[in-house]
This record gives C-alpha cells, sequence and structure tokens, in this order.
C-alpha cells in the first residue's frame, strides 16, 4: 500500500485505545496518508511505545487533547468505549465524527442516540484479528481486504458514512454497512460463538485430562481452542452487550452437540452430520480472491 | 532420521489401509530400515500410487499375500480394520504379530480376545495427523516426536511390545502404555469431542449465517472449525465405538456452555471462565522439548 497523493478523508484523527487494532489502524493510516495527525490517548507506557514505533504524532493525557480532531476512533474494550463516549460527548462541542471499533453494536449505538451529542456517531467493527493481543502485534496490513462494517443509524450522517468508507477503502479494507442488529446476529455467530466454544472446550477437556493428559495433545485441539487465548476483559463485554444474540447461537450450537449424542451408533446419521459440516466448511475456506 | 544399521524389530511388515496413517509408517519404515520388506493392502488405484513412491515394495490383492510378513498393521478405519481382524484370524495361522492404528482401542482389542487367533494382538495408536487424508499427504517424518499408544492386556504379551515399542521408537514416536479404558477415555477429550465439537459448530454457524455471512469470517472461526474437514468414514466408526465415554465428554461440554449462556451478563463470572480457559490452553501449547 503506497503512500496515496488523494486528500485523506480525515487531516487529524485520535485513537483511543492503541491495542492491535488501534494501533493497526494508527499505522495504517501512517502508510497511506503519511501527512495526516494521528493522536493517541492511552497509558504513559503504551503511548511512549506507539510513539517510539512511529504510530502517533502525539500522546494525549486526557480527552480534552482530541477536541480539535476531525475524527475520534474509539479502540477500547466495549464497555470502555461506552463510557469514552460519555466523555466526548462532555467535551467535544464541535461537529466532528466520532467511530468505534467494538465487536458489538447495539449497545454503543443506542448509547450514541441517548447522548445527543454535537458530533455524528457512525458505529464501526473492522473484522481483523490476530493470535496476539496489543500494540506489539499491531500491523499496518490487518485490515487489509478485509470486511469493515459500519451501522450508520440515520440519513443525516450519509456524508460521515462517506468519509468512514472512504478512510477504510484507504487502509485497505472493504466497507460493509448494515444495521446494528444485523452485525451483532451476525457477529454471534461468526466470532462470539466460536469464541465461547473454544474456551468452553478448553476448560472442560483441560479438568479433565489435567496436565499429562494435555502433553500428548495434538494440532486438533490445539486448533480447535487457539481462541482460547483471546484477552479475556474483551470477551466479558461482548457478551454482556450481546447477551440475546449469543443466548440463540449458543443453544442452537447446544441443540446440535445434544443431537449428536443422541445419535453416536447410528453411522449414517454421524455421517451425514459430518458431510454436512465439511460442505460448509468447503464454502468458509474457499478463496475469494 | 538417517537409515539405522541396528536389526529392525520386523523384517517383513503387511500394511493394510495405505492412508495418511499407513502410508506414512510405509515410508517411515522405509526411511529408518530400508532393507524391511513391505508389502501393501489397499485398493489397486492407491497400491500403484505407494509403488510409484517407493513407499511399498509389494502390493497384495488379499489377506493371503500377507500369511508370511512377520507384522501386519491394520490401518484403515475401524470397523473395516474390526472385518480385516476377523479375516487374518482365519488365513493367518503362524504366531505373527498385528497391530492397529485405529482410534478407538476397546472394540478391537475385545474383539481380539474374543477370536483367540494363532497371532498376537496389540492395539495401538500412533497420535499423528495432518489437514489432509490420504496417502499423498503421507510422510516419513509423521510421527517424529508424536506419542505412539499401545493397549497391552496380558502379560503373554510382553515380547510382542518390546519389538512394537522399538518399532515405534525406530520411527520417531514416543510409545506410551494405557489400558484400551484409559486410552478411549483420554481420546474421547483429546480427540473426539474436539472433533465433534468443530462439526457441529461448523454446521450450526453455517445454516445459521448462510454463505454471505461465511464469506466474511476470519481466522477464528476458521482455526475453531478447521477438524470439520475431516473424513466423516473415520468418525462414524470412532463415535459407534467410543460412544459411552464421548457421551460423558459431551455432557460436560453442553453443561459448560449452559452455564456460560447462563452468566453472560456476569462479566466476573465470564472473566474467569476465560482466564481458566486461557491457562489450560498456556498448558495445552507450552514447549515441551
Amino acid at each position: 500500500m503506497p503512500p496515496s497523493r488523494e486528500t485523506p478523508p480525515f487531516e487529524s484523527i485520535g485513537i483511543v485505545g492503541l491495542g492491535l487494532i488501534g494501533g493497526s489502524i494508527a499505522l495504517a493510516t501512517r502508510q497511506k496518508w503519511p501527512g495526516v495527525h494521528l493522536t493517541g490517548l492511552d497509558d504513559r507506557a503504551i503511548l511512549d511505545e506507539a510513539l517510539a514505533r512511529g504510530a502517533i504524532d502525539a500522546g494525549a493525557d486526557g480527552l480534552p487533547a482530541l477536541a480539535t480532531v476531525d475524527l475520534i476512533v474509539l479502540a477500547a474494550p466495549v464497555r470502555q468505549n461506552l463510557e469514552r463516549l460519555r466523555q466526548v460527548a462532555q467535551h467535544v462541542q464541535r461537529p466532528i465524527l466520532v467511530t468505534d471499533v467494538g465487536g458489538t453494536k447495539r449497545a454503543i449505538v443506542e448509547a450514541a442516540a441517548g447522548l445527543s451529542p454535537a458530533f455524528t456517531f457512525v458505529g464501526g467493527h473492522p473484522l481483523a484479528g490476530a493470535a496476539h493481543a496489543g500494540l506489539a502485534f499491531a500491523r499496518a496490513d490487518l485490515f487489509a481486504n478485509r470486511p469493515w462494517i459500519f451501522t450508520p443509524v440515520a440519513q443525516r450522517s450519509q456524508e460521515a458514512i462517506d468519509r468512514l468508507r472512504r478512510f477504510a477503502s484507504g487502509v485497505g479494507a472493504v466497507p460493509i454497512l448494515m444495521s446494528p442488529a444485523e452485525h451483532d446476529r451476525l457477529l454471534a455467530y461468526l466470532s462470539h460463538l466460536p469464541q465461547l466454544t473454544a474456551s468452553a472446550l478448553m476448560a472442560a477437556v483441560g479438568a479433565t485430562v489435567k496436565e499429562e493428559g494435555l502433553a500428548l495433545a495434538g494440532q486438533g485441539l490445539k486448533d480447535t481452542t487457539r481462541l482460547a487465548s483471546s484477552p479475556p476483559s474483551v470477551w466479558r463485554d461482548i457478551c454482556a452487550t450481546n447477551a440475546d444474540a449469543l443466548s440463540e447461537a449458543l443453544d442452537l450450537l447446544i441443540e446440535r452437540l445434544s443431537a449428536l449424542r443422541a445419535d453416536l451408533r447410528k453411522g449414517d446419521t454421524i455421517e451425514a452430520i459430518f458431510n454436512d459440516a465439511a460442505r460448509w466448511r468447503e464454502e468458509l475456506t474457499k478463496d475469494r480472491q
């Protein structure tokens, strides 16, 4: 992704939370539009690390320092984003644009609607991740060819949406629009259910076979439980703010597991279920380039 | 693994089923002890492929051709191994050694005990695998540093066990002894439950979000469901011959998922469950070299 000569959609951006996603947004913006002024807000040690990597131009010690930027990106865990959003409404009286990158969208979109702020809020969620969290693993190409979902709720934000779409495209992502409810239901299946499944499986297997048993495990268990190493603090907020959709998804999985349990000795049924799953997996992994 | 000058534990081996495991046993034996005579038994096309790769010396068109080998390895899906075992009891009247590589051990060990054959049977299970099945993916180093479980049931087979352990060590594996029941319970958690979980999750997610939703999925779902691409024919037999242990494992997982469902809005409980799972995953993936 070479630096672009076109006018950037935002001249200055404030990023609240410089973890894997916030840090990667900084690095990707820097690479695409080197002239954009980037301000980070996070713990001092993380700001120092981001400054040392050249990911940001300045570190802020509070929200007032972000009052003059064109775009604020909330990139902390969901509940912190909700709290920051309230603070932004107090500190920022200009009609700027605010977005977030959290894993659930209904909660923050509803919160924004309730605040009636001076700024325009459009919820966002780049579907990008990595095996490890934190600024140390941030990369300028994290969003390359990945979907970046935006969840606009009113026509009045059309110009804001256009700018955010141009921003997401600029850093390599594929912007997609859907409603907050559609997003939360889809992500309950694509992301939240696999996460809970991996953690529940890992905990059940570990508690049963202990250290000695795990020492014999192969790649299959390791792959299936890879997500169980995800940061718990991110997931407590996602579970809390998508509990209804996630309950439905869990019910469906439990129903499927119970059906398998009932049919373990029925070879044709087992084979049919496995064939069905294998077909969906082929669909999941097929090359869409 | 350079060729060895020490006397091989078996001068001639017959391998029934040249898939990923059977084919890899042939290739690994060939590399370690080039002088051992290897006979394969499988469909004609697979025998031709194995001969072309130099994995075997001869292809057999039936069990009688294996009547003079020192060791027979049953390396087809479990129910086929059970059927082959009965045929071996009919065709082989010499006191040779027979083992298998199937994913469950009680069923075949009990079947062997019921046959009172001329040969000695010791159940075996190399815990090695790959993302793809079949001879094309067989490798001489598939067993390197992987456990190879043997499930002897009587002291009379001590010499047989010693030879099999030497064979497993020779191809790079770490031989381990346990009872058939211990094996089946352990594998229900390490292998069979992750497999069923991956297939159930993939089927549930696919049926809900369809092709359009799957097109947006990331690496998390792909990793968690990787096992759902495993060959269904292998798994119908494993489910059928380990249904009791697998039912218990499924019950435990369903219980964990139900507990998560009930606590989705309780942040501290969710975080505790996730932390527990993350600790077990750290144990699972720690370097044991």
